[in-house]
C-alpha cells in the first residue's frame, strides 16, 4: 500500500501573494480565492462577472453531470428566447410580483423604440407555459419533461461573484403532466437528484426539506430545497424544485384532452441549480492555502511538478507518465521555468487534488511522490501501480471532504426552545439552528428581524418534537424548523 | 453482404400532413420541414424561435464535435456577460458602427433607469478585449486561446427560423497573439477545423476563401469564410473567421512585454458557427418528405419499428434488439400505439437516416429490414451481424450525402465572363458564379445592384486566368470571385 511518509511541513507554501486567512475575514478570503485561483474576473457591467477558464471548467463538469442525470431521467433539452415581453410576464400574478422589481428592461431595437419593452428573462416559466400552450393537446403529449442551459438576469443591489450576480448560468427545468400527484413526484425527484449531486459530487451534506410560505418560489404551490453549510456557519440554498400545481396552467390555459374525454389543466413544475453551486464548493473545502476542490469535478485531477527538471531524463518521465494518466485522469504536466516551490503554492491555490512530484532520485528508485492537497500527505509510491494508488487516492480524498463536511455541519447545528440562546448562537457561533415554529408567518418575519436568520426549510425525515412551542410565540408547534443565517 | 431487395414504392408515405414541394415553393418547404419535424416553435418575441428537443439535440450533436476539435487544439471555454456598456461597444470605431444599429438596448434594471446603457451582446469581441487588458502583460500569458458558447442579439427586420433569428445561439473564439503571423495561422487553423466539421460531419462541401474589403467584418483586417450551396441554388455563409491584427489591441491598449524588453501590443483574432448550421443541414439534405441527417450529427441514427407488434414475441424482439443496439449507435424503438405506416411517414420526415422493421416473419426467419432514409433502399438482413451492417449504412448514408450535396454544387457553379451571362444564370438557374473582378468596390456593389448576388470569396487554391478582366468593368482582373445570391 503506501509507504506512510507524512510531511505537514510547510516550506514551500507562502511563495505566491499570501491570501486573507478566513477566520480573519471570511469575505475577503472568499474574494481572495475566487481571484487568485483565477476563477473569475471583474467586468465592466455592474454585478457582472468573467468566468475565467479555471472557473467555466469546473461549470463544464458540473453541467455535464447533472445533464447526464436528466437525461437518464426522461429529460429532454430545449432552448427558449432570452426575452419576454411585459405583457407576457405579467400572466400569472404572483410570479410577476415576485420578479418585475429585479429585471432588466430592453426598451430600443436599434434605434427604434419597442411597441412593447421585453425583460431578459430572470426564470423562464412565462416562456415555458406559452409553449405548453402551443404544444399539448391530449393526454399522449403528457408528460413533457424539458431542461435548458442558459443564463439569466436578476437585477440584485448587491453582489458577490458567483453567490449573487445580476447574471447568472444556471439549468431551468420545467416540466408538464396529468396530474398533481405526478407533478409532485417530479419535484422530490428532481430534489432527489441534486442532493445525490450535492454529496457524491460536490462533497456536500445536504438537509433536504420544503419551504415555509414566506420563502417558497413566486407562482409555485411548494417549493423544495436543499441546504448546505459553509465554513462560516452561514447556510446557502444549494437548489430548488417548485410543485406549481395547475396555477401557471391556468393562468396560460394550457389543457388537455384526457382519456375521458374530459379538458383538464396540466400540472407543472419547475427545479434549478446555478453557478452558486461553485461558491458553495469554495466556501464548503476551501482553506486559507486556496481553493480545495472535490477529485470528481476537479479540472484538473493530478498536477505532475517534476523536481531538477533541467537534469537528464526528468522531463522524458514526466511526460511519459502524463501521457501514461492521462487515459485514465485529468492530469496537467507543468512543465514551465517557475521553481517547484511556486508551482505548489500554485496548484494548492488552484485546489489540484493530487501532486505528483518526480525526480532523479525517484527516477532511479522507480517511484515517484504523491501529496493530497486536503490532508497535505506526502506518499512515495512506486511506478509499478501508480494507477490503481492514485484512483484510490482520488477516492479516498472525495470521501474526506464529505466526511469533513458533515462533521463541520454537525458541530455547527444546534437545537433550542429558547429564543434568547437563538439569538446568542446567531451572533456567537452561527450555524443551522433547529427551533419550533407555530406556522405564523409573523413570528418567522420576528426571528428574521431580531437574528437576520431565516427559515432555511421544514426537514424531510425529521419530525417535531410531540408537545413543542413556538419559539417565538410558545403557542403549539405546526413545525421543526431548520434556520440560518444565509447567503 | 446485402439482399438487395431495393424497394421504391411509396405505399407507406403521405400518412402525415404533407409538405410542400421544394420544387414549388422551396421558403415554404423550409418553413413546413422545421415545424413538422419538430425542430422549432414561433414565440411571442419578433424574429426569436423555441428550439424544440429534437432540434437542440441536433444542436448539442454539433457542439459536441466542435467543442471537442477546439479543445484538441488548445482552446479553452470561457463565459462573458451579456451586457456590454455603450462606452465599451464605442472603443473600436469599425465595430461600433457595423454593430451600433442592429443592438438591443437596456436602459433599466428593476424600476431604475440606467446611468450607461448596455446593450445585449451581438458579438463579444469589445469584453474579450477588456478582459485580455486585464490578464495579459507577458509575453508568458500569450497566446490566450478563448471560446464561448452562448446566445447573441441581433435587431434583425426580416428573419427566418435558424438562417437569420433575432436571437441565435453560437460559438464566438476571441484569441491573442504575440505576432500578427500567429494571429493568421490561427484565423486558417480555425477556418480548417470549420471545414473539416462542414464536410465530415454535416457532409456539406464548402469553398474556403477570403472576403472581399467590403464583405469583411467590422472591425477586422481580413475575414475568412467557408460558403456552401443549398438546394435551391443560394449561397450559405457557414462560419467565418477573423484576423484583427492589431486594431483592437490598440483601441483596447491590449499590451504585452516580450522577450526584448519592448512593450508590444497583441494580434488577435476570431471566429464563429451558429445555429445556422441547422438551416444548412436542412437546406443541403432535406427532401420532399422532410428532413435527411447526416448520421454522425443525427440525435436518432436508427429508429427501430416494431410491425403487428400485438403478436407474440415481436415486442420483446424489439426491445432485445434496441437495448443491444444502444449501445453502439443512438437508438429510438416508437412502441407507440399508432400504425406502422405513420411511423415510416414521421421518421421520414425527421431525417432518421436508418429504419429497422421487425415482424412475426422476420423473427422466424431470424432477420428484419433495414431501411436508408437517403435513397429509400430497403434490405433485409440477418439479425447476427446487425451491428456491423448498420455500421456499414451509416456510414454510407454519411457519404452519399456529401458525395449528392457535392455532385449538386458541381452541377450549379457556373463560370463566366459575360456580365449578360451572369445576369441570366442568376436569374433562370442560380447557382455559384465565378467570375473575374478588377478589386475596385463600385463594380462589386454594381453587381450587386444589377443582379442581387453578392461576392462570397477569393476562393483558395483556384487562381485568377491570366488575362482576365474584369466581368463589370472589363478593366484588368485582380482576383477570381465566387459569387452567388446568398441567406
Amino acid at each position: 500500500m503506501f509507504e506512510g511518509i507524512v510531511d505537514m511541513s510547510m516550506e514551500n507554501k507562502k511563495l505566491v501573494e499570501a491570501i486573507t486567512s478566513m477566520d480573519e475575514d471570511f469575505a475577503q478570503w472568499y474574494t481572495d480565492i475566487v481571484k487568485k485561483a483565477e476563477l473569475i474576473d471583474y467586468s465592466q457591467v455592474r454585478g457582472c462577472m468573467v468566468i475565467r477558464p479555471y472557473g467555466y471548467a469546473i461549470w463544464e463538469n458540473m453541467q455535464k453531470v447533472l445533464d447526464g442525470m436528466f437525461k437518464e431521467t426522461g429529460h429532454e433539452n430545449v432552448y427558449m428566447p432570452m426575452f419576454i415581453p411585459e405583457s407576457l410576464l405579467q400572466k400569472e400574478k404572483d410570479h410577476v410580483e415576485g420578479f418585475a422589481p429585479e429585471v432588466a428592461w430592453v426598451t430600443h431595437g436599434g434605434s427604434e423604440k419597442l411597441a412593447e419593452r421585453m425583460c431578459v428573462r430572470p426564470t423562464s416559466e412565462t416562456l415555458f407555459c406559452e409553449h405548453y400552450s402551443h404544444i399539448i393537446q391530449s393526454y399522449r403529449d403528457l408528460p413533457k419533461l424539458y431542461n435548458q442551459w442558459c443564463s439569466v438576469v436578476r437585477w440584485e443591489k448587491t453582489t458577490r461573484p458567483f453567490l449573487r450576480t445580476t447574471e447568472f448560468l444556471w439549468q431551468e427545468g420545467h416540466t408538464a403532466h396529468a396530474t398533481f400527484e405526478e407533478a409532485q413526484e417530479e419535484t422530490i425527484r428532481m430534489l432527489n437528484i441534486y442532493a445525490r449531486f450535492y454529496e457524491e459530487y460536490l462533497a456536500i451534506p445536504v438537509i433536504k426539506g420544503q419551504k415555509t410560505e414566506r420563502e417558497k418560489f413566486a407562482g409555485a404551490q411548494s417549493t423544495y430545497t436543499i441546504e448546505c453549510l459553509m465554513h462560516d456557519g452561514k447556510a446557502l440554498q444549494g437548489a430548488t424544485s417548485h410543485n406549481f400545481g395547475d396555477g401557471f396552467a391556468r393562468a396560460f390555459n394550457i389543457t388537455y384532452l384526457d382519456k375521458d374525454n374530459q379538458l383538464k389543466y396540466v400540472n407543472q413544475t419547475s427545479w434549478g441549480a446555478t453557478t452558486r453551486m461553485i461558491g458553495a464548493v469554495i466556501m464548503v473545502h476551501g482553506d486559507n492555502d486556496g481553493l480545495v476542490l472535490p477529485p470528481k469535478i476537479a479540472p484538473i485531477e493530478l498536477v505532475i511538478v517534476p523536481i531538477a527538471m533541467q537534469k537528464e531524463g526528468v522531463l522524458d518521465k514526466a511526460y511519459e507518465l502524463k501521457e501514461k494518466l492521462s487515459k485514465t485522469f485529468r492530469v496537467k504536466l507543468d512543465d514551465s521555468d517557475k521553481s517547484p516551490g511556486w508551482k505548489f503554492s500554485e496548484y494548492e491555490m488552484k485546489g489540484v487534488p493530487l501532486r505528483l512530484e518526480i525526480g532523479p532520485k525517484d527516477i532511479a528508485d522507480n517511484k515517484c511522490v504523491l501529496v493530497r492537497r486536503d490532508t497535505r500527505e506526502k506518499v512515495s509510491v512506486s511506478l509499478d501501480n501508480l494507477q490503481d494508488e492514485i484512483a484510490k487516492l482520488l477516492d479516498d480524498i472525495q470521501k474526506n471532504l464529505y466526511n469533513k463536511a458533515l462533521k463541520l455541519r454537525e458541530e455547527k447545528t444546534f437545537e433550542t426552545d429558547n429564543f434568547e440562546d437563538f439569538k446568542n448562537i446567531i451572533e456567537k457561533s452561527p450555524g443551522f439552528i433547529k427551533a419550533h415554529w407555530c406556522g405564523d408567518e409573523k413570528c418567522e418575519e420576528k426571528v428574521k428581524e431580531e437574528t437576520g436568520a431565516t427559515s432555511r426549510c421544514i426537514p424531510f425525515g425529521e419530525s417535531k418534537r410531540d408537545g413543542a412551542k413556538c419559539i417565538v410565540c410558545k403557542k403549539e408547534a405546526k413545525e421543526l424548523l431548520y434556520w440560518g443565517k444565509a447567503y
